[in-house]
């Protein structure tokens, strides 16, 4: 009886991850990419001032995966763009999430049934990527397993790893903070996503593939799904994480005082403030220095 | 008769199209690029404190569009300078340009009747750039219409879509614009220009390739010379543009009101000075060219 | 007598230049990379708030130059991540400089006699890549002297070349100045000595690559050395750059005279901000000079 379970399970998690992603998941990763795009200020402006700046956002919102990966293993940063089916399907979900008029489908797809429906699609397609990615760069380094880690962790966070560029496109420059400083809950996920499956495809963890992709997906589909709904932006990882950092890189009561200690400076206007900073790192070092 | 007068024109367009474009040419380019950078603001004081950094910009603005490209394609960026007679001219215009004794150079090369002609040359080799741009992409990618779009585009446009790295080489930050966000009319016309010779490698147009780099090269060294002569910014495809931006994206008069209801927000601070600089060099630009 | 001598330098020359890297100098390399990371203002609050952020700047610090070269080279810019074991040593040396109990780790190697040889040390790893990046690069384009020098440049350099963005990944964002405005000793000499080790590989210098090499390190380690026992940021070049400059790119004066032309203009607002402070730290580094 649980040997057959057991197959039943082996056998969905092989059929899962076998299922194609064109184009039902993919049209559902671009509507909610760019409904994310939509969201951000300023960029209903952007496209009504500059098509072109605008439909290059919506590019970057759906392809930054590929075009990151394709850069880190050095491809041509355009190469998904051959697949002119792709780019057309995600350019009329551009064209319909921005000019449709009376907004017709923009009200449509935000709302919140239809939403919690397509975030769940879309991260069925974030855990496919993250899993392709990580055996392509292990395709073409096969012990690279920080190359595994990486190429996986930006198949999987794809735009908000270059927010800060994607920003400047739409003519806005918020150098202060970025993905990497502050991740959000998918670009965490991803980062132990891609770790997981690194460590699959190393042959360290005792299950296969298909079953990680099914458990990962499940596992996505429910957290963004719940945080959606709640409009939440905590973090699952939260406790987990807090207990590791505590123990791995010191008191986080230590890095308060730390940052007590360099809390004042940046109290003031941003200019003056980094040439204040200017001044503390020469002194710093001559005093270190000496 | 008619046959005849279309041979010789076809006859021509193979002629003018084989036409080497060094020395004479690239050094027209070389000109005027370098003579745009030195328009910049602070260009000439970069040139006094930093030698090494003016000479890069100087670079970026003479090829750009090769190493955008090569970057587009997955080659080396810097694939270009193994070409060392190109880079030794390239740098011997610099040369004369910012440091020749008396600005004897300067003025000889910005003086109205011989810049008009080298704005000319400069046209030839910018729609050349975009032909060979788009049929590398295609040779590259057979069926990639966007990537061919895109790469001439790139040859095109050079330096001016990368103007905000090339102005933070010199220190300059302007976040708040970038040539995607505001085209100028060369950029528009290389958008332009790399969409016609797509459709034209891809077949869809009825012309020979040598008869439509003679008519695009005839269309934009007129257009340039007619625009520099007159010190005007205004772009020949404002009217089209204007009543196909209505019909596929909105009214204008919609974007208009959009716009009104975000403005207000960044209307103080930074930002608004540094569109008023923005003003102010063009502004600055004009009289110099006069 | 004589020619034994020459025999005798020679073969030390060349039991120099083959003797391995890994793993006494690159761990060298690393501690003093991570070093100068941790001097950085900001970067120890980075390291508490985000280990990731702060862990990708370390491998900056320590990896830039495989980084920018391999990148112009057209390979994959995370190629050098597939050697686990440097990675893995470089992430110790991040941990035990950053979170060590007590900053034991940290104490030690900032102690200055420690530090000097440390210092020393590096310098020998800084040799040998602009050494191999030149010859990299000769390797792909036989006649690229333009790319030789550009590739053992990087290499020399490293993360100084990218600070701006390696500072973005910690939220800073100082546009006002780079590494090539205003170049820093080792900079310098890693420009210098790209150019000395591409007239090598072009056989335009009348010594082994060896001997190269081994002047080379004397130099960059004795002026290292020299530098950071005195806390002194004065560049052995100084005299003769002042003179070369003066006779290829004009008497400062004159460039003085050409910057009161155009300093009135952008007077007013942000940009004259910037430009007071390069003012500050162009007088600042005079003043450093005396």
């Amino acid at each position: 009886m649980e040997v057959l379970s057991l197959l039943n399970l082996d056998d969905l998690a092989q059929a899962f991850s076998k299922m194609g992603m064109f184009p039902v998941f993919d049209v559902a990763y671009y509507i909610v990419s760019i409904l994310y795009l939509k969201y951000e200020p300023g960029s209903v402006e952007v496209s009504r001032r500059s098509p072109v700046a605008s439909w290059l956002c919506a590019m970057l919102y759906c392809f930054s995966s590929y075009i990151l990966a394709d850069i880190l293993l050095g491809s041509s940063p355009v190469d998904y763009f051959q697949y002119n089916s792709h780019i057309l399907l995600a350019s009329a979900v551009w064209y319909l999430v921005f000019y449709c008029p009376l907004n017709l489908f923009y009200k449509c797809v935000a709302f919140l049934p239809v939403k919690l429906v397509l975030v769940a699609l879309k991260e069925v397609v974030r855990t496919r990527k993250i899993a392709a990615g990580v055996h392509h760069a292990h395709h073409a380094y096969h012990h690279g397993f920080f190359i595994m880690v990486i190429v996986g962790y930006v198949k999987g966070s794809g735009v908000a790893l270059i927010s800060n560029f994607e920003q400047l496109l739409r003519g806005v420059w918020r150098p202060e903070t970025n993905e990497i400083l502050s991740m959000s809950f998918p670009t965490k996920a991803s980062l132990y996503g891609a770790i997981l499956f690194t460590m699959q495809e190393a042959q360290w963890l005792p299950v296969s593939k298909s079953i990680l992709i099914l458990a990962f997906t499940l596992f996505m589909a429910t957290s963004k799904v719940v945080m959606t709904a709640r409009h939440s932006h905590g973090s699952p990882f939260a406790l987990i994480e807090s207990w590791v950092c505590h123990l791995l890189f010191g008191s986080p009561l230590g890095g308060a005082e730390e940052e007590h200690h360099h809390a004042p400076a940046p109290a003031a206007s941003p200019i003056k403030t980094k040439e204040e900073l200017g001044e503390g790192v020469r002194k710093r070092k001559a005093k270190k220095a000496e």
